[in-house]
């Protein structure tokens, strides 16, 4: 993988970068949409391609129960049964089999776990997941892992750790066997719990297999805002320059604006999608509830400041009026609002560190948007710590 | 209003047309999707554009109890409510009340009701239903009238025929008075129930009013196609040419074509949106279910022979996926072709009537789509039954 980093911010970690991957190169830093059934909720791609999205989250955990494996491969790849013709990472599955299946239970081999739609009982392997996003032909593949929720004990997290860095190296040399000419790239994910020791331990070894890229998983799942920033920190610093960086489930300004500012390069969630749909829209002055009678007559955008299609033409009354009749075009305008009001930040965050002024930038955006002791911020932790894993005692 | 004709079939009464109305003009024949909260359900304005749509029907029912009268004053009538620049036609909501409203009450002044909202009581007199067209700034408004199922005595038909008739000439007076300019047309509505005689006094009655339009009512309402067909060619030859003739509630191949040929200008139907949502997609080889398993792995577009957006980049098996897992672009991209597909339907037979040839159109059409009698297309009068009129003791 050829990552460039092109502009650093003389006064933090922030940079501005290329990611050249196989269905086309993508400006870092990047947001990913999530399009969890292949497909970004409420949202074509002719949309998504407007916006200058060039790259998407599929998931394999998904993907894998439906359609099934026969439908992906019959269409010749996730990308042409979706009709997506740029660039797509995939998850590993592994954080859905923990959040949504009913059983699982983690063996040194692999996951077993019942699915949740129908209880059928499956085995999945490292190498399996990387055989699954090989059919999928993702442009990036993540490596079955093992993320452990806040609060559990240091010798289970070490567990978890030295677990998926064996799971890593099983992954890799899947990677390499499936394809020589290496279309799509395996990256490594940074796991450790909030034990600083842990997360040294985990960049140390997964490092070792020099991946082309590292994640950091196990952050944004429901701790505070500063033990976020400082194990962020942390894990951030221990990925060299050269990697690209990708924190795992973060979608709104407030933690983006941190993310960028420790040197991260990529970024997801369902946020902007998900709170769409129950009405939650981004504003460059915090979110707004698109619900609430304070909008009943209110001619104004979303955000006055915002000049998507959704803003340039729909009041805040008739958004409202869409959701109280439970119109399915309120979830398609408010979700293509919030994508274009991330995807608008993180053009403006590059911007901004091509021009040297990223901390100056971040500094103006918060004091409109409001910080993250504010009020309106609070749902980001608490939304993902919802789909977010829960303890398994199998391990 | 200006009515044109244009061209005429000289083999059937099929005809081409002009309307020229407020917000542009629009060709005829020409089919109305229905846009009854304020949004055609799951395609955005953008995509009603491309297909060339100029002209939507909203309903006056739905839109007077949500968002209300206030909410749509204050944003200075439907049109910029929902930012549609063209044309809309408002029905009177008669229909409504007595297929929706929980409680209704027929009287000389006008319907009493409830709303099947909240149960609010409402009295709706034939000159209010103007007054809220008026407010709404609907291009084409529909006089408040009675549409009778079928079955009923001739008595019962003859006095709602007559009832009819008493609003229509209120609702003319009120027109009138309401704006000078007369921007916004009235159409009247031929009732009469299943009887020659009755369609016959309401049309002599209605035409005395000379308005600027007539529409059919209370057909295809659960009737056969062959007592659709007499009852449709007789209420349609009663309309003398120089006005533009809505059969209101069609919207299949079949019943559209068979329309066209008895003279008819305009139609509107829920069916090619709202079966959408259902999985059923029209195809030039009749009805296709999106969520059948025989469509598992099929690479084939809905409809090899149409060109629309969805059929440009989609199979059957990325939509039966869509509707299995519930995803809102399943709507989306289903909706988008049923429309784009009548629609060309209706370009066809515009063109066919310009060059002589409608008859042997239809023929060749009906041939591959399947004929009335066939199984695929049997769904037309029960879909429209279900939402259609129930009996109304109160008369």
């Amino acid at each position: 993988m050829h990552f460039t980093v092109h502009q650093k911010d003389p006064h933090s970690k922030a940079r501005t970068g290329l990611l050249d991957l196989p269905h086309g190169p993508v400006q870092t830093p990047v947001f990913m949409p999530v399009g969890t059934n292949a497909t970004v909720k409420a949202i074509t791609n002719e949309k998504l391609e407007e916006l200058g999205i060039s790259l998407i989250l599929g998931n394999t955990y998904h993907l894998f129960l439906r359609p099934g494996l026969e439908v992906l491969k019959n269409s010749g790849g996730l990308h042409r049964f979706m009709s997506w013709e740029h660039n797509i990472l995939t998850d590993s599955g592994g954080f859905q089999i923990f959040s949504l299946a009913p059983f699982r239970k983690v063996e040194e081999e692999g996951v077993v776990f019942r699915s949740h739609l129908d209880g059928t009982r499956f085995q999945l392997t490292p190498e399996d997941v990387v055989d699954i996003q090989r059919t999928l032909g993702s442009d990036i593949l993540m490596p079955l892992d093992l993320c452990t929720p806040p609060g559990i004990g240091e010798t289970e997290a070490l567990e978890a750790v030295d677990l998926t860095t064996r799971w890593a190296g099983r992954s890799k040399i899947r990677w390499l066997e499936s394809d020589p000419t290496v279309q799509g790239h395996l990256f490594g994910i940074i796991q450790g719990n909030f034990y600083a020791s842990l997360r040294r331990r985990s960049a140390e070894q997964l490092l070792e297999l020099d991946l082309p890229g590292y994640a950091i998983g196990g952050l944004s799942v429901g701790e505070s805002f500063s033990m976020f920033q400082d194990f962020l920190g942390l894990s951030a610093g221990l990925i060299p320059e050269r990697y690209p960086r990708y924190l795992m489930g973060v979608g709104t300004p407030e933690y983006i604006l941190e993310a960028v500012e420790q040197g991260i390069d990529m970024f997801d969630c369902v946020l902007p999608t998900r709170t769409a749909r129950n009405a939650q829209a981004f504003t460059s002055r915090g979110p707004l509830s698109l619900k609430t009678e304070a909008v009943k007559l209110d001619l104004q955008p979303i955000d006055p400041d915002c000049s998507c299609s959704t803003c340039r033409s729909y009041s805040r009354a008739y958004l409202r009026h869409l959701f109280k009749t439970k119109e399915i075009l309120a979830a398609m305008l408010t979700t293509q609002h919030n994508l274009s009001f991330i995807q608008s930040l993180v053009v403006s965050i590059r911007q901004s560190i091509g021009e040297g002024t990223f901390l100056l930038f971040k500094d103006r955006y918060l004091d409109r948007y409001g910080r993250r002791s504010s009020q309106g911020s609070g749902e980001s932790a608490g939304e993902r710590a919802n789909e977010q894993f829960r303890v398994n005692g199998g391990l």
